[in-house]
């Protein structure tokens, strides 16, 4: 936890927030909290700072916060990927995540397993925890959107246009070009297809409507690196 | 499993391959071997190419080989990286090969817990399997070689200049400047440090040593995915 993640509804009248549960034990054990101790904290959809220590009781901590700085740009990425195994999915939401992409559209895709969709990963409780567990490793405090599209057509063909209208478009197509320096830091949607790639049809599919394809190198990685190594190339602000 | 691994032991004198145990396994559950089938294949160290399968019987495939192309070029990156907790140990070494590192030294830091060095995935064994199916994933047939080094200082002042003498070094550190363009493709030495950072101490060690500071932008990634980023950066051609 590089950053306490607070919430309005934790505040007091007084101003002090109180807190219980992960996010206290966490403070307990792992920061050791002692009244007077500080640490780096934000507020769920605004700014960052740090927070003091007040008091460290058997099933709660209070302290006060104060306001230093605003959270981390986000990445002008919107992700539509391919739903993958639930393990990867995880690791896929961490990574984005942490990486400051604000939008992800897990998409439908012929080699994506039916039973990816039952998975009880998909729920708004689950996603709440893995998210807010994201934002606190990546000193983050803005919770990004998360959307299940279970059809590949229809969302690529009538909801697709109405999302980021002045986005590029560029799908991880292996043996592609590698990223083209034009993309990095500007608005992009990245699709990622799964396990095994999109098919010939989907990426043809893909390429009629606008996406260009873009590789990785002559290597093949798991979905979880493919999504790190890409969001990497696209946040390039410096070269 | 992108690429069969074979080995110059599975031959028979007449030139065909019999394999047992995982990837005979693989091949009949997941690749649904049958005979005439084809599948990527290639030999340990050496050319990739197809096998076709001649003979599936209840413990071993029986195949044959042909070579068609050389493997991936490796990234001239050498990772030194502070040995992280098990589970991201993993993760690490996964990313690492995947992306063509060929040399990976894991290095002890003041915030690497002691355990750490104690535990089973440490063995030859273990690294042997990961190795060999990290290699697979990647589609990649050149082994790469893994060090470990339980004292910094006296591995990156007596050992690390005979390791790659023309190599630039840098190391990640919050808030330096992201992975500058120069770097690209270039020989480099990069050094990771554990969760939590390396000490002011070693980031100043480190920097008395040759080494330049690199950052990754305003978020906090854990350690499998810097690397990933980092990696994806020194990995670019085309800008």
């Amino acid at each position: 936890m590089n950053l306490l993640l607070l919430e309005e509804k934790d505040f007091l009248p007084s101003g002090e927030a109180r807190i219980s549960g992960r996010r206290h034990r966490q403070l307990r054990d792992v920061i050791k909290a002692v009244p007077g101790k500080r640490c780096r904290a934000g507020i769920l959809g605004g700014m960052r700072g740090h927070a003091e220590i007040l008091a460290c009781e058997e099933d709660l901590t209070i302290l006060r916060f104060s306001e230093e700085d605003p959270p981390p740009p986000p990445l002008p990425v919107t992700l539509l990927i391919a739903l993958p195994r639930p393990q990867t999915y995880t690791k896929v939401l961490n990574c984005a995540v942490e990486m400051g992409v604000k939008r992800i559209d897990f998409i439908n895709s012929f080699k994506v397993e039916k039973s990816f969709w039952q998975g009880s990963r998909l729920s708004q409780e689950y996603l709440d925890n893995e998210l807010r567990l994201a934002l606190e490793q990546a000193a983050d405090t803005v919770m990004p959107q998360i959307f299940f599209h279970p059809r590949f057509k229809p969302f690529i063909e009538d909801e697709l246009p109405g999302l980021s209208p002045g986005a590029a478009r560029i799908a991880g197509i292996p043996g592609a070009e590698e990223v083209p320096e034009r993309f990095a830091g500007a608005p992009v949607v990245l699709a990622v297809g799964p396990e095994g790639g999109f098919t010939d049809y989907e990426n043809g599919f893909l390429l009629e409507h606008g996406f260009t394809g873009v590789g990785l190198g002559p290597h093949i990685l798991r979905t979880e690196f493919a999504v790190a190594a890409l969001l990497a190339r696209l946040s390039i602000r410096s070269f």
